[in-house]
């Protein structure tokens, strides 16, 4: 048992290459492949390739966002976990899960909603720009809302909730009636562990590792 | 929009019922199927279903450490960030990601190795019982070989690291070459969300929600 390679990013190197030529044949451009790859290394699940939705401009956007040191919001505990805090500290950006605040938790109580709602509404009041959803269709739902109300002005959505209840549903919504930039996953899949991987992918083009 | 389903429990409900109705004949006892579907739960991924090996008496090692009140290991914050605190809590069980320990990053570099690897030692030093690994399979190898030196007695391991170099592999030997009570997933699949609902699967066994 002493042969198996110990170094993560030789571990990762090795990782791609597999990924690349497994893959086999598609239309995705440099930056967007970095994108998919890095999703399929983080579920050694080649079905993501056919199921990501990569809108037209949104790696600009949010590379731009990430360049002007952002705060990002996160749904879940998880996603903000996975998140790679060395990047996000060379780009001087920050990342926020609004659920697990204590004014969230008063909050939520008090208007009797979730806590992931009242934690949206929180982060659109504090003027979010960069949103990810891994987890809670609900979330990503009500930003929505927010956004008809005009009372969210998100410049970035990546919204890859999963799940069998909503999840799929609130990504359809999102793809088809939503004019910002956004990555989205179509159907069930997805997660937390799918959204930080493509939060991780995009400010690696960014910052030397 | 004000139609969608908004109760966090209601939607887990409406999708273990979901996951039930497609995920067609089976073998697993309704504890192991507890687990199985919480998996699909986290992952929409209904492979898991014939990727899972829960070994004979696992289910009842893990509950017996989880009702004495065990401290888990995690092999990453994400899966950490995964688990239900307020289950855990009633179980009087805590969880320890020991990566992030200034101890064990001091440590490796002092020894020129991988922080996963010294977590693992440092875990094995503090007579950790019940292991989780979603992520690293250099730290699923580390504890193997640790217990061959009879310098680590786990009672329980969770092991299903994801990915394309050495995941498999570190799996492979878990299920052939360990004897004590584990719950893993073959192949490429895996990861900490994956661990982490294993783990709160577990504990909903014993908790009232």
């Amino acid at each position: 048992m002493k042969d198996y390679i110990k170094k993560p990013m030789d571990i990762e190197k090795g990782s791609f290459e597999i990924i690349g030529e497994e893959m086999g044949p598609h239309n995705f451009n440099e930056e967007e492949l970095k994108i998919v790859k890095r999703v399929i290394h983080t579920t050694a699940d080649f079905e993501y390739k056919n199921l990501i939705q990569i809108k037209k401009g949104a790696i600009d956007t949010a590379k731009e966002l990430l360049k002007k040191g952002v705060t990002i919001y996160t749904d879940t505990n998880m996603a903000l976990s996975g998140i790679n805090k060395t990047a996000l500290k060379k780009l001087n950006c920050k990342v926020e899960c609004f659920v697990s605040r204590e004014d969230i938790k008063k909050e939520a109580k008090e208007k009797g909603i979730t806590r992931s709602m009242a934690a949206v509404e929180k982060a659109c009041e504090e003027n979010i720009e960069f949103f990810v959803f891994g987890n809670a269709p609900t979330a990503l739902y009500k930003l929505m809302e927010l956004m008809k109300e005009k009372k969210a002005n998100p410049k970035f959505i990546i919204g890859v909730p999963v799940g069998f209840v909503g999840a799929a549903d609130s990504k359809k919504r999102l793809e088809e009636d939503i004019d910002i930039p956004f990555i989205t996953i179509r159907g069930r899949k997805g997660g937390s562990n799918v959204a930080a991987s493509i939060v991780n992918a995009l400010m690696y083009m960014l910052v030397k590792r």
